[in-house]
């Protein structure tokens, strides 16, 4: 896309200022107590999936932008326990394990926040990308959404409305792919809605079960969609379980709950988002 | 508590083999497809309370038992993004920001997996504690529940129905003072819920806002629990506010939605869980 | 002291140019081979006195400027060994162990790089200060003196020559104290000299065996030595055996050699520096 | 290699109980003041040769024995810098910048200590391999050699004597080619020296400028010097220069200064092993 062309499009989609300008939380907005009220009473059949993928060494990530798979080791373990009848005794028989993590906050399935992406040296609502020093985000920080990622879950599975197992990489949905899917899938995209578009992309990795060459190159979108629209973004969804669900009961609408870990001045954060059914 | 005591007492609550020989979720199978539907129905006002506290330097942690609060970095800030008008249009105006932590993975609000506490070398529902290794554990992680942890949540507020701020340090709840707070407030546990006590202590620590001498040390309610019972235990939960609004609604159970991050072989995981009424 | 007595002083010792506009070495340029050898000749007893202090989770950081003491733990240890003799025999008996860190590159012993301070937005040999982004430094980095820190070195037990067993906190060591220590010990500063100032500080803590309130804020003297002369600083030097041997002999030069962990863009580094007699 | 024969030669080298039933440093007991001091008499030309790799996210680690390569980010830098008037005015024109890393202890150029090896589930003078738990090495730990790593070195280059840029992977070195070597370099081998070995094994990684599958497999080597002669064992030296310049001269010996960090329990260290000639 060229310069001018992104520019273009930046111009049309940008939401700076809509909700004040002191704003940090974007298109997170548009939910409210009404909209998620209305989505918990999708909750029929109590079937819960779980959309975030392990957290393991044999990830999808592989240096790309720094980020590495997370690093899980032990503090104390099993080879820790009192061992000798008169540990135990000491102990009244109590041992225990802890374990502790190193990882990127976008390593695996994700939020990144308003925080994460500049746009002409601006960040979501006009802020400054300086206020992002090597303490964190002093401005559009992930801890500001910390109550606010519950509401109606959407999933429009344009692979299988294009009739295939995975887009091809580099495909450039449309909007007509968009409308397509939802009107094939007899759902309609509301105001406040989290949307879950399934590219399939993610079952080339699956069934061979190895993440190698996995994480990609940035794309224009995110820079329409986080400093521009306001838009708090996931990454990295597992979406097999509920489309195939979906597929089959016809329901494409759901309770989604997705909580960010509250880090404080955070740009990222790991998450298991529920869809419940 | 003598040891002869809490052996007595082990003996009574022990659950092993009660949902066959390799079960690895303990009482979370009390959470059924009905149970979860009938709590979604719980959300009428569409009020979402994070009862996550903060990730962040000052937080509860003081290094008992080598726990530490999360330390949290960048690897890109906004020093990093394109400056020059050369490298503003190389970039076409994009730049952006990553963060990573480092945290034990039971320093905040949290999950603990049934491999994290040992009584006599064996873990829930008698595994060996030798599973549970420098390399994780292979039975009882916390990746077993990662689709479990929603359903009814109910909270016991035992220090307000006590008449007090925050019960005493060390204090030993009794089996009165929850049916007695239960009564109070009209609300009945019920199987498959999940139980929120509340004691009060962590105001002692939000009203001075200094989180120092919080950590406490592990207690027989612990051994008690996770190995014997094979509850999955939360610890440090943000209640304050959830609290005030039951008391002022009267209505103590609501939708619970709590997922853990999915840590491969991990024994504990940072949550920020939800209770949507 | 004010900002333009600061300011003088700076004037007076800035070094910038003198190794030529793309120095990133400072007075390291001082080393030669010759004071070098001279030195080794000094080594005639075969004594090594190691001046790192121990990599520990009770060491002297306690959180100011972020920092804290290094945290160790295992991948594998004896627990993870083959145990049954399946095991054993197709390891062919063979068992490891294997640790890791995270520690702040200045918890113990250390140096300082030249891109560790900067002083009106400038570092050493005036590079912007803009150069040090969170990928490190681009200019005066630690790796940049990777061979050169093996000198002559000389001990001035200023605290040993004022009598004390520690200076007070504060007190503004002066030249006359400087050269009156050289000339009580007899020995004399030459160019290319690696000099060891002893406070007795350190011995406070030792004493106690307690770290807690060690680190201490910034003063002048970094903001004149890093910056502006290009002094590659070292810092929490283990002094006490070093200074008996050296009262007890009476020779206060040596060889030290401290060699600098190479990370690439580095600020700082551990270091176990070791004085040879 | 046979079991068999691995027990054999494991019965010949063993040294256990020759430095007493306490000692946790074993053929490092050789180097005496003696050797030290006479090996400091080679030091007549003042030159330096590093022989410690950098510390960089693309070194030769690629997730063997759970791995990685060293993750070096900043807590403060350059972004950080006071920029009003205002702020530089307040801190007096001065600015910092602090860094810090994550790393496994044997990540680059490495000792290896005397807990890191166990043969059927003894480590160095029989120590049993549980007392290496998940809080470190209770016997043997890199932190009982702080002070013993100085010493006479002796470079060994087998590569150049068979005249190979490098001796083909998994190339088995005799005895005849260590005398052989030895003999041609007119240099001789005397206790207390330490050792390096010259495979030229590196150079094939530093050649295309890519340490992809770099690390290898342990081999019995390790499980004869490590827990049976008590040999510390370094790896990954960068010898290439040192090697050139011995050719050059014709001296293969010298004063080898390689402190360990005293990483208090731990297994290995990184190094920066100066050879001094």
């Amino acid at each position: 896309m060229s310069e001018e062309a992104l520019r273009t499009l930046v111009v049309q989609v940008r939401n700076w200022g809509k909700w004040g300008p002191d704003d940090e939380i974007g298109t997170l907005n548009y939910i409210t107590p009404d909209t998620l009220a209305e989505a918990a009473r999708l909750v029929t059949a109590g079937r819960v999936f779980a959309l975030g993928i392990p957290l393991d060494r044999n990830g999808p990530q592989s240096g790309t932008r720094q980020r590495f798979n997370p690093i899980h080791t032990m503090f104390r373990d099993g080879g820790d326990r009192p061992r000798t009848p008169a540990q135990v005794a000491e102990m009244q028989g109590y041992g225990g394990s802890d374990d502790w993590i190193v990882m990127p906050l976008q390593c695996v399935t994700q939020w990144d926040s308003l925080a994460h992406i500049f746009y002409e040296g601006r960040m979501w609502n006009g802020y400054d990308a300086d206020l992002v020093t090597s303490s964190g985000a002093a401005k559009n920080s992930i801890d500001k959404t910390k109550d606010k990622i519950a509401g109606r879950g959407v999933l429009l599975d344009v692979a299988r409305f294009k009739g295939v197992r995975a887009l091809e990489p580099g495909y450039a949905i449309t909007v007509a792919d968009l409308e397509g899917t939802a009107a094939a899938q007899k759902v309609e995209v509301k105001r406040g809605d989290l949307l879950l578009i399934r590219t399939g992309h993610m079952s080339r990795y699956l069934d061979r079960n190895d993440w190698r060459h996995f994480d990609l190159d940035p794309n224009p979108f995110h820079v329409l969609a986080i400093p521009n629209m306001g838009l708090t973004l996931g990454e990295i969804f597992f979406l097999e379980e509920l489309a195939a669900d979906c597929a089959a009961d016809g329901r494409y609408a759901f309770l989604l709950v997705a909580p960010p870990l509250p880090v404080a001045r955070g740009v990222g954060t790991p998450i298991n988002p529920y869809a419940l059914k």
